[in-house]
């Protein structure tokens, strides 16, 4: 199966992440491709040209990275990742959702503040993401305690998210205002899984 | 449960449609509440101030559309609408992936040109959505003929999408483009689900 993605991306990250955790990344061919919203890369298969792509043997090609994740989760990891239906599972899924959503409203703060021409820059904008952004912070700093040594699709997206946060918003000082986030982070981002995907520079 | 959003959000739709197709709509207080990027409604529980979002009876808040979604298809309703691992599955969650990728690009495609001040308007960026939206189409169009009488997370997903562009897109004119796709909705839309679901003016 072959992965496209870049290694700067988030979601590409969560999917890595969680190939390396199930020990089946070696198995996936990773096809190494960037794209901007204003600049699709023809070669990504999705019809939305975006990435994570995951191209099948009989030439599906699915996205997005939740659907790429649970997909690969049973086809060939141990489905640890996705609880079956129950709490556990919609634990996971929101907070899934949750670093998704910060996710979502970075990427589109940093479109609006580097890709953007300055002289279109809308500060509404910007201030209506960061509110989504400090939500997510502020939720997840209260379920850091819950989260313990639980490895799934939940605290993958949320660590991906964070390591997000340091890579393109390194002044953010998210860890002052969300120490019981920090200190989760600090232990997870240690994971092999989580090294060896730190984005480039 | 307390379901919260508003009658013009695609997304919101999503819920309501999978909730009147799986007969338990009756019991979900809808509170209407509508939220912009620029302008996040506090009253909203969800950390990213989006809809939908639904309150559970133990004070938990599940969102987004696809949680919610699958939450309630097997709370409330029979499993129908996300199948169990397997082929039927991956392809309900693609369709799914690709009918909200579309609705993203459409809602950022409006968000900039309603939204923003028109000054601050870029024509790359709607160029860019505008490919996105447009790739959707042509991905639904060589599955219509596969959608058959399938009534479930995708093929919803995908006639909520489509409602949008004709609620917000008038003159798009996709009907001509895509026949195939144009001639499933036409009967898709006329489930009592859909009518019922028409975004108001």
């Amino acid at each position: 199966m072959r992965l496209t993605g870049s290694e700067t991306s988030p979601y590409v990250r969560k999917v890595r992440v969680q190939a390396m955790e199930g020990g089946y990344w070696e198995q996936l061919d990773f096809n190494e491709l960037g794209t901007t919203p204003i600049d699709p890369n023809a070669g990504i298969a999705n019809p939305l040209k975006k990435v994570p792509a995951l191209e099948l043997g009989d030439g599906m090609v699915l996205f997005d990275s939740r659907v790429i994740c649970e997909y690969l989760d049973g086809a060939l990891g141990d489905g640890a990742s996705f609880p079956a239906p129950g709490p556990a599972r919609w634990t996971a899924l929101r907070r899934q959702a949750l670093g998704d959503g910060l996710l979502d409203a970075a990427l589109l703060l940093r479109y609006e503040t580097s890709l953007r021409p300055a002289e279109l820059c809308w500060n509404d904008w910007c201030d209506g993401q960061t509110v989504k952004i400090d939500g997510a912070l502020a939720d997840m700093e209260a379920q850091a305690a819950d989260f313990g040594d639980t490895v799934d699709i939940g605290t993958i997206t949320t660590a991906c998210a964070l390591g997000y946060l340091d890579f393109r918003y390194k002044d953010k000082g998210w860890r002052e205002t969300y120490p019981a986030l920090g200190a989760w982070y600090a232990e997870f981002s240690q994971r092999p899984s989580m090294t060896a995907t730190v984005p480039p520079e």
